[in-house]
């Protein structure tokens, strides 16, 4: 090994674990399933999300959608269109939300009469894997631009979620990517780990991705 | 507008100004230029250094690179190829450095005799562009799959940089991405940010940016 490693100690302050779960109950007793969908900026959450809404309402599912940004709108705007109801979370800097911070927005939203509230995340792979915003499932986006050794680099978040969707497939011709290695490194750290391989934009692959979640919702409201 | 838009508030603890002032001081008095390197994951940072560092070198500079990672080493052991003196630093999970772990990082690596150190940040487009590291310059990374709104979302790490690479340009045929729109959103948040569109895969663009950092290097030591 040519260079030295050095461990940088990180100060952890972790009271979100029991926030995250009182939602959780709270949400489960109303039957509402929240989605946590995380990725990098640019992969491609929000118009997987247009593509997944339509899908989840045609299986006569009612969808809400909070959509945590920085700053901007643009996001909202688009899913709007949909008619899928929507917020804007506006995060001021802030790189992920909490459980607390997720409760804020589902009172904004209102759940009443609705049966999933998908919270699209900031968009970074570190800070919300740390942080249980109470969801009934985390799913994730790794899109093929970003490369296969994603799930070297941020481990925890493959650990943390139950799908991963693996996306702008129809692009793989132009990039140096490894579907089979993505799946043996994510396995790796997570067995259970469900991966789709989609593309948001073409709609290949789409179906097998909602088909899980409805299924998953299905379950969360017949428990 | 058909959504309502919700402020989270955030708590600020910034005591990090005045060390990364004493840290660029300090580099400043030994010639030692820091560039500060940031970007989404998979935006092609360890490739575009690939390109860099045996340009700097052919220039007579002495190169070392701090790597910064969750947890992997994958990227330092592909950058020490390239014969740089490369040191990987664990974060641990945290999601950015901060001026005192760059310092412990410079420690660790030594910089007598080197002219530049480039310090290849956590991949996220948040949390770094928060904390001054210390460094002469920033520069940062948006590659093309990311899409052309980043400078809407991510305002932030637009404006604390100083240049801005755009990466995979060699892939703009196979994206909707609109270079013209993202050199005006990105100007509007910082006037004064230099633009290179590039492809570290095929070289297209390198040598004007190699030009850039080498003048900012030379302005650096002579000053």
């Amino acid at each position: 090994m040519a260079f030295k490693v050095i461990e940088i100690k990180k100060s952890v302050l972790d009271c979100n674990d029991r926030d995250a779960e009182a939602l959780r109950q709270e949400l489960k007793a109303k039957g509402v399933f929240l989605l946590n969908l995380m990725s990098s900026p640019g992969s491609g959450k929000t118009t997987t999300l247009m593509g997944t809404i339509p899908a989840l309402v045609q299986r006569g599912w009612r969808v809400g959608v909070m959509e945590a940004d920085i700053d901007s709108d643009v996001d909202a705007h688009t899913i709007s269109a949909t008619g899928a109801r929507v917020i804007q979370l506006h995060t001021g800097g802030m790189c992920h939300l909490d459980a607390a911070m997720t409760r804020q927005g589902l009172e904004a939203l209102g759940t009443d009469e609705l049966d999933i509230v998908i919270l699209e995340n900031v968009g970074n792979l570190v800070c919300p894997a740390e942080f249980d915003t109470g969801a009934a499932k985390n799913a994730m986006i790794l899109s093929v631009p970003e490369g296969d050794d994603k799930p070297l680099k941020y481990p925890l978040m493959f650990s943390v979620c139950h799908a991963l969707l693996v996306n702008k497939i129809d692009t793989l011709p132009v990039f140096d990517f490894d579907l089979a290695a993505v799946e043996q490194r994510a396995r790796q750290r997570n067995p259970q780990l469900k991966m789709f391989p989609v593309s948001a934009r073409t709609g290949e692959g789409m179906e097998a991705w909602v088909g899980w979640l409805d299924r998953q919702i299905r379950a969360w409201k017949e428990q």
